[in-house]
């Protein structure tokens, strides 16, 4: 149905509806002029922005309303992950283009709301307006931190090793099959399209290690590990040393990559979209660390380098060899 | 200079440098995944959160770069006004076509962060990405609040009375102006287009309202004063009965309207973006109000109505006739 036929007011209602299951009773949420809640006292504010543009970040129909709904939340709470905060309440807005009809703006809510619910964030209201352009969706998220247990970028020192919590590459591997499609096993397919479109935030991962208070500097993989290390790098003052033997390549990368004959490292290191912790620890502490996360978690983190005092971005390669690695991935302009 | 040429990084650090002087230090702003704030102690959280799309609420080149930057804080600052709270913080997230150049970006930011400034507000982050279509703005500004000081739109009843804050009208008439130009006096183009283009929050309006204890329901006036009375109605349920004798037309509204064969009252009812504030009070709680408001910000509130059992939109002409209205104004979709 058109959203001018439902009209503006039913649909919001109807929005109203899908967020209220997410907003306790003492907070206003949509239909004012804005949402009032709170957060527990004397703690510290996280919020997050980010838009996604249709033709830039997305692509319909490829992506469903509900695989939208639920990315767009998800790489925001990643960011929330990445300092170290529990996620609380979320604002949405969309610009919709005219071909875009009510059920699309519902579908897209349902992926949204049912993230929002399995993490207990309040979905609290935003603005719905039309686009003569693309669709744009822009998500504000916020959480709360404890002011010492912030995790920022700029923390790492020299000598720190740099972890991730997971092997990277498989959205990126999702990316390649949406850009050329070729004949593959449909467990694969599934498994590399489901990284791309549903990618899972590292909430109680990040909590837990900022809880642990050795974490020295942490970001999520976002744009691709050699992008997000040189953040770490720039804000931190230093540089990294990677080990390419230890850099964990998601096994659907490996599958995939060959045979687009790309090799999975370079989707791990410039794929993106990952949306893992990237993170340093001074290295007296990852032993117990790593045993720790993996007995809380039951998957390991992995150690891929080291951070040095040489302002560079270097690899050792498997054959021994060092490598100067300049960023290739996604720019944003 | 085009934003590929002076590099993303760069443009962010500039854009940070501007925010830098609206944010305490003990806060973490633009930089890092996420910006960390903090609001006093037990206080609730207000939120806002609109977009603004290039075709839709704005047009370029006519409205310059620091007015949108300006505009587009005003209309998020309008709304925490409306809900009686103090605005703290705001998150700006930019989608911008290639056609737009650094300085376009940098004056936006002038713009915005001069009426930061002035409210002290805190510019803490957000997101700038490409856009394959028109610019799109998205704002997400945040206040604090008492729970029990909170206005909202739902609390009025048969009896009260409907005030606004001041004349409306003036923000039509310079839209009137843009759409087709015509020759008028020098200073009163100039107020029109002021009026339009950098609509003045009240701020320091609503927080006094909220704080006299006696406003029943408060909205600000965007939509037109049709529209945004009709929310208050609808969230109240009850209707409302305007007098026409005593509906504040703005000077600038009667001095334009006729030159476009317009009635200056059809600007103040349907025109919007006048961004002044409509709420209402007890009839036996007016005339204190009034004057202390009066001796607090030299400057009338102006009853233009009441509150009614009758769920309707109704006017009294100056002729004596009861005149049921609909709303003509802005229609979202």
């Amino acid at each position: 149905m058109k959203i001018s036929d439902l009209g503006e007011r039913t649909l919001i209602k109807k929005i109203a509806q899908l967020a209220a299951k997410t907003v306790s009773p003492d907070m206003v949420g949509i239909g004012d002029d804005a949402a009032v809640t709170r957060l527990s006292q004397g703690s510290w504010l996280v919020t997050s922005k980010d838009l996604l543009v249709e033709g830039i970040h997305f692509l319909l129909p490829e992506i469903s309303a509900q695989d939208l709904g639920h990315k767009s939340l998800a790489v925001n709470l990643s960011d929330l992950a990445a300092m170290g905060s529990i996620p609380r309440q979320v604002y949405v807005a969309l610009a919709l283009p005219a071909h875009l009809d009510s059920e699309f703006v519902l579908a897209f809510y349902e992926g949204l709301t049912a993230l929002a619910e399995h993490f207990k964030v309040a979905v609290c209201g935003g603005d719905t307006v039309a686009s003569p352009g693309p669709l744009v969706v822009s998500i504000t998220a916020q959480g709360e931190v404890r002011r010492e247990e912030v995790l920022l970028r700029s923390g790492a020192q020299p000598g720190d090793v740099l972890c991730t919590t997971g092997p990277l590459g498989a959205s990126a591997a999702g990316l390649l099959l949406l850009q050329a499609d070729i004949d593959c096993p449909t467990a694969l397919r599934r498994s590399a399209l489901q990284a791309h479109y549903r990618p899972w935030p590292r909430v109680e991962e990040g909590l837990w290690l900022a809880r642990q208070g050795v974490v020295t500097a942490a970001i999520d993989i976002s744009d691709g590990l050699l992008k997000d290390v040189q953040e770490i790098c720039e804000a931190s003052r230093c540089g990294v040393l990677l080990r390419e033997e230890k850099i964990p390549t998601h096994p659907v990368a490996e599958a995939l990559a060959p045979l687009y004959n790309q090799a999975p490292l370079t989707l791990a290191l410039n794929g993106g979209e990952d949306y893992e912790l990237l993170f340093t620890v001074p290295r007296h502490a990852f032993s117990a660390l790593a045993q720790a996360y993996q007995e809380r978690f039951q998957t390991p983190i992995y150690m891929l380098g080291e951070m040095t005092q040489e302002r560079k971005v270097q690899m050792i390669t498997k054959e021994g060899n060092w490598e100067k690695l300049e960023f290739t991935g996604y720019q944003h302009f």
